[in-house]
């Protein structure tokens, strides 16, 4: 649409590339991107330039990170013989601001889905499988994501290292903190009573 | 928060003082662009620079352009005559796509807001009293928004053109195409009872 002008048609257009950006969305942030401070704009793209170029793998737990190894596998405070699975950088940071974790991640980067053409070698699980070889690690706790993809993709990785003998544990589900028992599905009452403790 | 290291946790923060975007967004968007091949990075980096630095406002009209005055305004095939007065450059965007309106644009840049601090001086009015004066002009529609700010714009605007002698007209108002007429509110209803035509 040839309205606003080339250069500002192509930022909404690219705008509107990004997920869960649509039309509207990337019209009000092109507008609002214009009406910013030069220094500002500047600071955004430069911002996006440099995550994307200074932005690597972590060659030991496959996180996202700009030195290598990241700085949890680096630092000497953390236990390595406890390893937590997650699929996504996301779900570490998760786990991190609770503070109540103190073992390393490996980032999978995904899980095992059929349906989306995601197959175990797509993951990090190779890496996974040498680290355990390579370090001594007691207990690998998996924390994927409990819906259908994350549940294959702990059960599968409980299948491979059931041979290294390794203790391989699984984060639990019930009931959320502060829910409202009538609102939960009853999947997760369920589980939530499988998985009841003493008080 | 140092989880993903300082270029990710840099855009996750610019991102998120885009208006609408908030925390989780922001992470997801950085994630997303953090994943794209780099020259599609590069690209939105580029638009957003180009978009800030080529955007001007137009001489004539005040509307946003890369160039002076703006295609609109410089058109041959356009009805000088006839100013459409709009908030907003997307306002002008949307009767664009109507391809009903043939006639030149007036873009005030917001609309009298007391309440925002946003007074008469800091719209486009002079600009447009000026344009009035520098040309013949037949009819000038107010086409703010159908809210209180948009409705005491057109009222300002209608006053300060009195003496002109130029017809000052307003969009109608009414119920909307396509809609259903219980879910309509009562002004709207009222508003639309008021401006029936004969068929």
């Amino acid at each position: 649409m040839r309205i606003y002008g080339e250069p500002v048609s192509r930022l909404i257009e690219e705008l509107s590339r990004l997920p869960g950006i649509g039309g509207k969305s990337a019209q009000r942030l092109a507008f609002y991107i214009i009406h910013l401070p030069e220094e500002r704009a500047e600071s955004l793209a430069g911002a996006i330039l440099s995550a994307k170029r200074n932005v690597k793998y972590c060659s030991v737990c496959c996180s996202l990170t700009d030195s290598d190894p990241c700085h949890i596998c680096a630092s000497g405070k953390r236990d390595g013989k406890v390893i937590m699975v997650v699929e996504d950088p996301r779900d570490m940071a998760a786990y991190e601001r609770t503070g109540e974790f103190h073992g390393l991640y490996h980032v999978l980067h995904g899980a095992v889905s059929p349906m989306h053409g995601v197959g175990p070698n797509d993951l990090t699980i190779a890496a996974l499988l040498k680290r355990l070889q390579d370090t001594p690690v007691e207990e690998v706790i998996i924390a994927t994501n409990p819906n259908v993809e994350g549940e294959a993709t702990a059960l599968y990785i409980a299948k491979i290292l059931k041979p290294t003998g390794i203790k391989v544990t699984r984060i639990a589900h019930g009931v959320p903190v502060g829910g409202d028992l009538e609102f939960v599905d009853e999947v997760t009452l369920s589980r939530a009573l499988e998985g009841r403790r003493e008080i």
